[in-house]
């Protein structure tokens, strides 16, 4: 084997991104060494490479290997590993837990009093290999390709927001059309909402969602969204609804098209903690809020996989680039200048893979 | 409006059933008088009209009106009644709660400890006009036809029983290919069930299943259904049974084909009260066990009518027979003989109903 | 039987109330009426009593007769209401439904889409008698005496904020030393919390809450909870948050006190809807949060009324005060002068029961 | 170090054991050795004692250790070992998962599919030092005495099958009076049960249950416990039934005596696999059902760790007898012998604990 990798590399704290050749890293006794096939593109990783406010008070350790949405082969583990064999494709939980603190010891680690981020505390997976602990590591279906399995970890995302009460029967509003509320928009069609409101402003992404199985798009800059909800839900407003676009606005008018004793889920970060927000509406409504924070382990990502597995989802139309990770300037840049044109992009260390198995 | 109306009435204590032809009921301050459009016959009605040893016992007061499936037009409505108009199209709720009971008081009407039955303990819906009070009154979405909200009784159980426990990304097995099995394929489909199962015997019935979705079609006339099941899911077993076969050697395979921690559902009423269980394998399963009877009043029949009402249910392939309510004693026959043939028979008192809003 | 009763009615939209004598009401077939033999001031009477802008823009009928925590007997009861009989002991729900909303129809009347509030919206119960719909009427334990039974509603309050997840083992900080949260700290200890913390600021009345089984009393005046809760907590923060005192930055402690993954419940009203709240926080906290309004109909009534009749809660630290209703002004001037040194008042229409059954 | 210690060992396939001095075990980088204080009895080691059929079918590998529940100080720890330190009081998790099937990836690793049990699969802890995955560790609170510590395993069953849905506020039906139903007695109580049932048929254990705070003591030999429960619930029987004898009559008498809509929790093992169950009258019920096997890793630990840190829960009735280790022949024929004079036996290698930390 190999003793030496490329990686994307954050080399400086500053604007930017690069290449660099670097030793592949040795495994704990409770470690996994794999070789990377895929590795997708999040908004994480375009605010660390801008380093902006949020990056800048964020990242603790510079140079470092950015990246976190991936899949690989197992090609080395560790001397107590058990749940992986060396040929195994795997992907990977983002939230590393410390599995001592009380979260960890009771089915809560992707909350960990200790956590730590991959790809923004540890070396990430845009590189040709990573090393991650045992205790994130999710065996793949190996008959999903490779671009679908890099993106199920933000699926997962749209999984716990979308489903961490079932949605069967019910009307469901999500806010926002980032690549995250068009996969929930198929992850509530595939799971039984039977009116399904998607909200946004770009068409490119509105149209997406359309794909995805939404019954109402509703394009925010030409229409009031709580009215066109409250009136298809009989004046009552939505079961659901998942607020993924981080506007406060936005996150107010889904307070008033919220069901009262509807539930709500608040995904979206804001650019300021501190949100004005209708707290006696709240109150008064009576309903369940959530706030949703990366992804159950590893329930999520069993229903994930069966989703994928199953073709009951159908995630194409949300996967809009792939491209040599070397390309990765061409690919931050598309993510910053067009989000009017992309959807989700998956980088390959080894182009081998972009249509290999597809 | 007339005075009189045909009903099909259980005039004696044995075997069938006559048309006769009555007094129209008035309503109390809190009763709703129905014209009736549709009756759908259920297996509580052939033990009836067969004048079995449970008929037996459980009727009590002979003659009455049976059926209890059942769809119509509101003709009056008594004083302090608010939940539907005259001319509103209605389906209702067959468990009749006594509303000053605990359970009647906490949610659980459905299994209220004075219930009666629609067409059991009280007079019945295979009639031209049917009484009932307003708490079991549902106001139906008017673009249905009448066929489908006369089924939603039966199809609320299947509801009931899938669906007490999310489906999203897990296995079901369903035991039993009667009606309500078949329907609950549909739902399981519906909700995002991943992989479903469905045993029985008759090839006509495993057939319809297919077609409401099942992705494996088990007759255990040949095959083993457990080692199926376990081999289907990596030897851990589904995630969800739902016996609805009533049959003793079915609930035991049930339960060995169920993984640990799963959720076993008994809807299917068996013929013996006492049967021989595996209630050690029920402890060290360590999963969760329910008893389903009737429908949750009313969150069930919301997600029943919005199934339908968006189309993400099809249950056209259970409804097999529509006929005039004259013709009863052919539709029991056929019941009662040719199971092999008959998915769900459907009764119109007025054949204009029939074709009328299909 | 009388012709007329005295009430305590607001008769102008303006500061104050008075008694006047008013006929006694007549049931309609689903009503029942009650003649009163205790009520309790609540805050919400005092801002109709003050007249403020709350009360100004809330109320929209007058006059009317105020209050809305009682407890009588059933003098006489409507043709088709079968929970009580006359000579019952009842209580009432203050939250009257429409009974055809889906709220109403899912078990969530208390969050009813077309809501009237007992003393708001309706006559209340600072009366000699009263008539509710059969809906609303809880029976009561004769054992316990009037005014435990009269704050059985305020006390509901306190059960479905503190319980509505369970809290046995847990650690539960109570923000806010109103009656309300001094009840809640009987609930909690009563229901196996663990760890019970209460902030506020009146030394009597968290000299109550102490009595009630707070483990820690914090006099946020004088200590910072958020250092003293994590400290006590190893660093974790509580498993429960309950919000009763409508102050925003009480409220913004509670999420820094919160454990991540923990549920918060807010209950206390906020001068103001918009509230500046640490919506990041919240997102990464990966908790639950709730929205209390009103009380389970009639979960919350069982649970209320077992606890009072087992005794495992005794709220006689909480019930400071007991006079005539005809003193109503020297009642309500305390509550307004003297939050310091008054927990609950209750009023006696007859004071013949301000001894009788105690 | 010592390089041996003593252990009561199972040495041939037939009644009794033996103290032998056999090697101390060394760790691998994810286990933890313990110098065990203190270890007490459950039925299994009983039944492993004696050789019965279960014990010749089910315990594959002699000679082995025997034993599980137990408290100790960490002597060693592997290098990957997080949760402890060295110096750490501990008691452990008799249930060791396999960490890589569904169950140990969703939660429910106390129901792993590859499960093995400590002291019948393994060593065990009726010996100086043990040997234990890092996973089963549990760091105690040190302010609680080691016989409370040890006990914490069988408690920790208790409070699995009573809190597995909360009881505040219920009636709870407690069916046998073995140490673990006298537990769940006192778990119940300090938990919020309103009413507390205890059926039984040894007036010494009855006795316990009483101390342990049941309401009503059912002497099953002298009583109609399905008669007294339903008179002592408005005839609608309780909302809460565990089962804790292991005897078909009594399980059958459970259901009789559950309201409907109830819960009930089978935990006592039976004689036989197949029981006659009533599983008609458990279909009209309409109730949750539960298999109860083991304790929630770790959820259950930190609720049973709270209740005795707390005082809430006070278990010295329960807990009997105290001897050394070496003591073994006498308190195995305690168990044997006289279930009329015993709860629980804690036996010490080291009798400095007996007293020590009392």
């Amino acid at each position: 084997m190999a003793q030496t990798m490329i990686a994307l590399r954050k080399t400086k704290r500053a604007r930017g991104a690069e290449i660099q050749e670097i030793p592949i890293p040795d495994v704990k006794p409770n470690e996994v060494l794999i070789k990377v096939q895929a590795s997708s593109l999040c908004g994480t990783d375009v605010h660390i490479y801008e380093w902006d406010s949020w990056a800048q008070s964020r990242v603790q350790n510079v140079p470092y290997t950015v990246g976190h949405e991936t899949t690989g082969v197992v090609v080395k583990k560790g001397s107590v590993v058990s749940r992986v064999e060396e040929g195994d494709i795997v992907s990977v939980e983002t939230h590393i837990p410390c599995m001592h603190c009380k979260q960890c010891m009771t089915g809560q680690m992707h909350i960990c009093h200790n956590l730590k981020i991959l790809g923004v505390d540890t070396n990430g997976a845009f590189a040709e290999y990573l090393v991650v602990p045992e205790i994130v590591v999710w065996k793949n279906d190996k008959t999903i390709p490779p671009e679908f399995l890099s993106i199920q970890e933000p699926l997962g995302n749209a999984v716990h927001a979308t489903l961490i009460e079932p949605v069967h029967g019910k009307s469901v509003a999500i806010l926002g059309d980032g690549p995250i509320g068009l996969f929930s928009v198929g992850v509530a069609r595939a799971s039984g909402a039977t009116q399904i409101f998607l909200t946004g402003i770009e068409p490119f992404r509105l149209d997406i969602g359309k794909k995805m199985g939404a019954d109402h798009i509703i394009n925010v800059a030409k229409e009031d969204a709580v009215k066109f909800v409250k009136e298809q839900t009989g004046g009552l407003g939505a079961d659901v609804v998942i607020e993924m676009s981080g506007v406060p606005s936005a996150m107010q008018d889904g307070v008033k098209m919220l069901r009262r004793g509807g539930r709500y889920c608040f995904f979206g970060i804001f650019r300021e903690n501190l949100v004005p927000t209708p707290l006696n509406d709240i109150i008064f409504n009576g309903g369940r809020f959530y706030g949703i924070n990366g992804r159950l382990m590893m329930d999520t990502w069993f229903t994930v996989s069966n989703l994928l597995s199953s073709k009951r989802l159908d995630v194409r139309p949300v996967v809009t680039h792939k491209m040599p990770l070397t390309n990765f300037e061409e690919a931050f840049e598309l993510m910053i200048e067009s989000p009017k044109k992309v959807g989700k992009i998956v980088l390959f260390p080894d182009v081998a893979f972009m249509n290999g198995r597809n």
